[in-house]
Order: C-alpha cells, then sequence, then structure tokens
C-alpha cells in the first residue's frame, strides 16, 4: 500500500518509522505546510509542500495525517478526505461524533474511508472498553494513564511566566490500581488515581514560588491532583526527560454471577508514544485499503474495524496460526 | 435475540447465568441428549430433548453450542448451523482451518452465521495476539495460562489407575513473565513458562509413589513441565478445589526503532472459566444477529467480527462514549 505521511511532527515521524517496520508499505511523500527544502527526513523519504497534495490524488493509496486535533485535523480531515483514504488520530473525545459526521458525508461523497481517531486513547484503549464492557455487562470500567508525559500538561506549564521549558509526568496511584482490579469496584476521585509530577526549567531570576502555585492551582489541569514540582536546569531536562513514553492500562471489574469476579486488563507499557501512535494508525491504513477493496467508503473508527483487516497476514493465516 | 444453549453442562450454565445479565437477550430453551426431565436449570428455562430442536427453527435466533470440541462440535456445528445462526467454542487449535471450511460450506447454503472458536482462548486472547502483532510486526508474542485449573490434564489424571479425583493447575513462572515483559524477547522453554500443581485424591491402598511417577512421565501433558503432585482426602478436594478459576495473559514486546521497546499486555484474572467463556460466546451471538442483518452469511471468528457489533449499544453511543 501506498501511504503519505501529512505533518512532519513527532507522530509524523513516528508513522514514518513504522513504514520501515511493515514491507507491505511504501511510503511516497511527506507533505508539510513549513518550507519542504528546510526538512530532513529520517529515511530520506521525499518532502513536499502540503500545496502540492492534490497531485497526489491517484498515486496515494491512504494519507496518514499526523497534525493535531483543534487546530489542524477539524480541517485537514474532511479536506483530504475528499482525495485520499485517510487515516487520523483525533483526540478530543467530546468531539468526536461532530468530527465523525463532518469526514462521513465527504467520503461518502468522494467513496472513500476515514478512519478517524486512531492511536492508542482513543484506539486502543477504546477497543479494550468496548469489548470487556460487552462480555462483562454487569461491571466498572477504569482507565490509568502513564508513568509517561502529557504533551497537553507540559505545554500548560510553559505558558506560565518565567518557565523556560517543562515534561509533566502523569502517574497512576499503584495502591488505586490495585483496588480497581480487586473484585470490590471502588468509585475513585479524579486525585486518587492519578499523581503529577512536574520538571521546570525556570527564567533566571524567576519567582519559584509563584510558578510552583500558579501550577498547583491550575484548574482542570493541576488543582485536582496532589501535584509535585521540581525545578532543574536546562541540561537535566534535556539529558533525563527528552523521551516521550508513555502507557497506561485499561482495568474492567465485573461479576458474571455472586461472587464471581472477572478481571479484563489491557496494559500498555511505551518508550515512545509518538511511535507507538503511528503503529497503530499504520495498521488502520492497512484496514482502510482492505475495507475500501470491498466497497466501503464514509467514516469508520477502529471500532468498525474487523480486527483482521489490520493484519498484513491473509484471514486463512490468522486463523491457522493466531486465532 | 432469542438464544438457545446446546448442551448443559459447566459451559452452558455459564451462557445462562450470563443471559441474566444481558437484557436484550432471551433464553428460549435449553437443548439436551440426556432426558430433559431429569435437568433442573439455573434460571427455570425450559429444558428440551436435543432431537427436538428443529422445531425451533424459527423461534430461535442463534443457537449457543456448549459441548466439547472433540467428539460434540465437529458434529453438532455443521449440523445446527442448517437451521440457525450458531456461535462455538471449538478449541482444537490445529483442527480450526478444517471445522471452518465444514461451517462455512453449509452456513453458505443455509443462509446462516457460523461464529466458531469463541471464548478466551481461542478468542480474546487471540484477539489480543493479532491485534498486537499488527501494531509491532517486529515483536515476539508470549501466552502464559493460569493460574488456572485445566479441565483437559485433571481428566488426564483421573484416567491413571488408583486415582479417584484430580484438579491440576496449571501456573505460570512469574520471573518468565517479568522477563517477557522486559523488552529482552527471550526465548523461553516449555518447562521455563508454566508448572503444574496436581492435587490428587487416590483409592485406599494406591501405590502413591506410581501415582505421582505415572503423573510426572506423562507424555505431552507433564513431562515437559516442573509437576508437583499432593495427595489430598476427597473432602478437601471438594472443598477447596471446587471452583474453576483461571486467566492468564498475552505480551507482545516490539520495538518500533532501536532501543524503543512496546510492551502490550492483555490479562484476564477470572474466578470462573466457563462463566467467562459463556459471556464471550453470548456477546459473540450479538454480533452474529448483527452481521445477519446487514446479509452477511458463512463461517466467522472473532477476528472477523467488527468490535461494535458485540456490543449492546449503537455506533453512535460507543463514539459519544466509549471511544
Amino acid at each position: 500500500m501506498k501511504i503519505g505521511i501529512f505533518g512532519y511532527g513527532n507522530l509524523g515521524r513516528g508513522v514514518e518509522k513504522a513504514v520501515l517496520k511493515n514491507n507491505d508499505t511504501e511510503l511516497v511523500g511527506i507533505f508539510t505546510r513549513r518550507d519542504p527544502s528546510s526538512i530532513s527526513t529520517l529515511t530520506g523519504a521525499p518532502v513536499y509542500s502540503a500545496n502540492e497534495v492534490e497531485k497526489f490524488k491517484d498515486i496515494i493509496d491512504v494519507m496518514i495525517l499526523c497534525g493535531g486535533s483543534a487546530t489542524d485535523l477539524v480541517h485537514q480531515s474532511p479536506s483530504l478526505v475528499s482525495l485520499f483514504h485517510i487515516v487520523d488520530s483525533f483526540d478530543t473525545h467530546a468531539k468526536i461524533p461532530e468530527h465523525f459526521a463532518t469526514v462521513n458525508a465527504i467520503a461518502k461523497e468522494s467513496g472513500k474511508i476515514g478512519i478517524i481517531s486512531c492511536g492508542w486513547d482513543p484506539g486502543m484503549f477504546s477497543l479494550a472498553r468496548v469489548y470487556s464492557e460487552a462480555i462483562l455487562p454487569d461491571g466498572t470500567d477504569y482507565t490509568f494513564w502513564g508513568p509517561g508525559v502529557s504533551q497537553g500538561h507540559s505545554d500548560a506549564i510553559r505558558r506560565i511566566e518565567g518557565v523556560l521549558d517543562a515534561r509533566q509526568y502523569t502517574v497512576p496511584v499503584p495502591s488505586s490500581v490495585e483496588l480497581a482490579k480487586s473484585g470490590s469496584r471502588p468509585t475513585l476521585t479524579t486525585r486518587e488515581k492519578h499523581t503529577r509530577d512536574c520538571y521546570v526549567v525556570a527564567k533566571e531570576g524567576a519567582d519559584l514560588k509563584k510558578i510552583e502555585k500558579e501550577i498547583k492551582e491550575m484548574p482542570n489541569y493541576f488543582a485536582d491532583y496532589d501535584t509535585t514540582v521540581t525545578f532543574v536546569s536546562m541540561e537535566e531536562l534535556k539529558e533525563k526527560h527528552a523521551s516521550l513514553p508513555h502507557g497506561g492500562v485499561v482495568i474492567r471489574s465485573g461479576i458474571t454471577s455472586e461472587g464471581n469476579n472477572q478481571t479484563i486488563e489491557y496494559r500498555l507499557n511505551l518508550d515512545s508514544n509518538p511511535e507507538f501512535t503511528g503503529s497503530v494508525l499504520l495498521a488502520c491504513a492497512r484496514a482502510a485499503t482492505r475495507l475500501a477493496a470491498e466497497g466501503v467508503k464514509g467514516a469508520k473508527t477502529i471500532l468498525d474495524l474487523p480486527p483482521s483487516a489490520l493484519s498484513p497476514k491473509s484471514p486463512e493465516e490468522l486463523r491457522a496460526h493466531s486465532l
């Protein structure tokens, strides 16, 4: 399958690396809104201006969109699905129905498939929730994120006056994870589920106490959590906090009859969040080509894709060796 | 949806309990080869002779087959899929392609759907393997079973002369599970992965040393494992080893680029193996009715079913709340 990457940040590079691991895949080009000549790619794949994308209408099977949800995907997904099958990682949970409807209308018209909201949450974690709830209707779901870097929370700290750079780790509270698995089906508050660890580089002479207070009291982001703030040098941040690990666990604890607890746990432990997300997007791109070959069009999510469609193996091979 | 249960052992009772937890489901009847009047059901559901099943052709939507693979399902699945959509838990891995082909041919003719090999392995564990491999092609799979009761191994011990009853627990070796998750992608031998713990009730005067030796040296079942044998009284077996817990974990450890390990873990911790399996079968029965409404016919496995088809919720609800 011939793919394009639209947007070349961390996620775009993650998809590029995933192409190297999937030998049924050819990367035709990377599309950017920056000056293409300013970009050197990891694999030497050609870089084109985003304005040129229409020329690739008959060359690229699936365009994988690697922009952010808020300002990029809301526009890019509807626009590009008029030309290509697309896969995106739209992750503003509350706006998924609206995004789905927009992409669906255009994709039905263009005869393309638009698989939205792929990745791990939404994505693999959504799958874990839906399968588990279907099997254990009398149960309770728990999703814990981390330990891992939250880009949104790191950005929120960076916007505080006097802050040069920051990295925020979301950390599940181990005793709460154990409690969720215990079968007691506890109600856990936001504060009980996660703590937030912040590593902050301040400008010289900045008021550290004030920065710490502003972080800890920031509504939505930190106020409801037990937050620790550690000031570090720029060198230390770059040395010790450069990578983007993440992960988490989805737990469903339910009963099938009085006294018979059943627990399902789906856990990810990721050294690189963007590379893992990129790998999920690539597997979904494969599913897009499979469904397209059957005449399917319109918007889909990972919940609509037969699992076998994500695999490079044939259904016969899967039944013989993986079932 | 109106379902029937064909076969009323542990698994049949598990499906019956699952019906109580799924309010979109009605249990029309339980079918048995025994004398129906000799059976009292957990829920008061009516019991019919297996010979009467054809009368229910237009009444039951999905027949859930609860017999064993070796002697029951090989015949019953092809026979019943000529009358109903069916779901079975055929678990002889090596014979799945053959079973699929047989059921597929008859189902295509009758216009029905036959979902074979549902449960947790094959079933949910197969899903974990297929999704994980599609996302992390450069990786290694590990499946650990237990701690839990293996019916096949318990039966094998019961066939030994001098044994009255037995219960065999399959136990994953904790250090090997940790190693599988470590990212080092070890090659683990059969002996390194699981131990086998046997609780055996011997006849009075039986040669215990001989029984222990026969168990430990039994080819395929025990010879390749570190096995412990504990002789207990019938009372102790009934008191402490009456339930059928099981579970296990599927791990995929892979890399997306040099040095970036990614680990996916799917874990089940089940107080009751047959009740959990029954719950999976019921969710698959729902998928059968959904696919049938779209005109699908023929044999399927859980790898072919869109995840949303297993859920009682609509795709819109799932996108809004579970994605």
